[in-house]
This record gives structure tokens, sequence and C-alpha cells, in this order.
């Protein structure tokens, strides 16, 4: 089999939310986390919101809505997802009291073997999110 | 409210699959993907695979036994996830050719307001993946 072409890397991650959850993710994500609105949501009236963070688009949408869609091509999955998020080595220990203040528990906190760490919480549709205080992962 | 710290971007993104596709999930992933392998799956005789293309890392994982964890907190969703990939406008082209030579379809194509084109296409476990040609989104 020949070699594939290249990937520079995700420019899109997806966490779904319940019908009804929009607002209360909408406000979680635009003031808690601080994350930039670039379409969708309230503003425009729709179930899907678009959102960056750093380098990254992060999409989130309604399940029902996504899946019922014809064009572009439906996806929208229930449970609870993930999405580890990068934050600079020296917000690390901020975010966590940020969270803490705000009444989000942080669930966990990992070490890992390459070093770095990480700790886990949960968004209002419950899909736990994590934040990396450095990329831990082998090249 | 105090403005948020910083997130530098998306670290970890994930795609879910049945118990029982690991092994098809695996073979699309590295051969047909081309994506590197940095854990898990086949080699490590367990339902995680923790894969890397370019700058990010891409985990799939089996959902039950996702769910089923205890540490770090489980996650797992059932329904077509969604990922869109960033790849070279030199090998937006090739990429079509690349999956229609191996009987993956092209379900569909959209060029986007602010330029920029991408399409779609699913994994064996039925997750909407897309391909795009650049970044289209507004800052």
């Amino acid at each position: 089999m020949s070699k594939p072409p290249e990937v520079t890397g995700i420019l899109e991650t997806v966490l779904y939310y319940a019908p009804g959850q929009g607002p209360v993710m909408e406000r979680f994500y635009l003031e808690l986390m601080g994350f930039r609105r670039i379409g969708g949501g309230s503003e425009g009236g729709h179930p899907f919101l678009f959102l960056r963070t750093g380098g990254s688009v992060l999409l989130l949408f309604d399940r029902e809505a996504s899946l019922s869609k014809q064009s572009p091509p439906h996806h929208g999955a229930a449970g609870p997802g993930h999405v580890c998020f990068l934050v600079p080595e020296a917000d690390y220990e901020e975010w966590k009291t940020h969270l803490r203040t705000r009444d989000i528990p942080i669930e966990e906190e990992a070490s890992w073997p390459r070093g770095g760490r990480s700790f886990y919480f949960r968004d209002p549709a419950g899909n736990t999110l994590e934040m990396a205080n450095r990329d831990f992962w082998p090249e």
C-alpha cells in the first residue's frame, strides 16, 4: 500500500450536549473557560456553537440537531466525551484555583511517566475535560 | 468574574468504537491514514489506542472499556463522532485519490465562505471524518 499523504493536525474537535443544555454550555465555555465564539450559539440562534481556544477549534453541538442534519454529513454521540486542553505551564495552578472558586470540582489529578501533569473536571453536559501543563505524549 | 487563565489549544481528541472494532480501527488509522502509534492497541493488548498525527494526539477508545474504567475519570460516547483534520493544501487532492482507490467513499465536499475546502468520509466505526485544506475559521 502506498504511503498516505500528510496530515498537519486536528483542526476541529466536537463535544455534544443534550437538547436544552445549549445556554448553560455556552455560558460555561465562554465565561468560565474564556473561549472565543467564532459562530453560532445564542448569537446565531441555532443549536451549534463554534469556539476557538488558542490554535484549536472546538464545536459544541446539540446531538439531536446534529444527528438529524443532512449536510454536511450528520454526526452526534450520546454519553460523556473527552477533550484534553493544553495550558501554559505558568497557568496550570491558576486554572485549578479558577475552577475551584467557581464550584467546579476537580475529580482527579495525574502525574505522567514522561513528566507533566493534568487534572480532570466535567462540563455541564458531563463531558470529561482535562487540562495538561505540557504535551506529555511521545513524538 | 475574573478573566480565565490561558489555553494554548487542544492536546487530545477522542473517537470511540464498539467492542470488537479495535483491530479494524487500528488498521484504518495506522495503514490507511498513516497516523503514528504512540501507545496501546494491539501492541499493548488493551482497548485504547493512542495516535499522533502532525502536532495532535488522537485517542481511539473502546467505548465500553472506557466507560467502565475508574481512573482517570471515565468517558465514552455512542453514535458517530466527528474530527476535522488539517492537511497541507498541496496534499488535499491526493488525499481524495488515496481514499477513493481504497474504496472509502467521499460523502460530500464543501467550499467555505472564507475560502478553503473540505470533504467528508467515515471511519470503520461510522465516525464522520473531514479533511480541510486550510484553517477556514475566523480567528
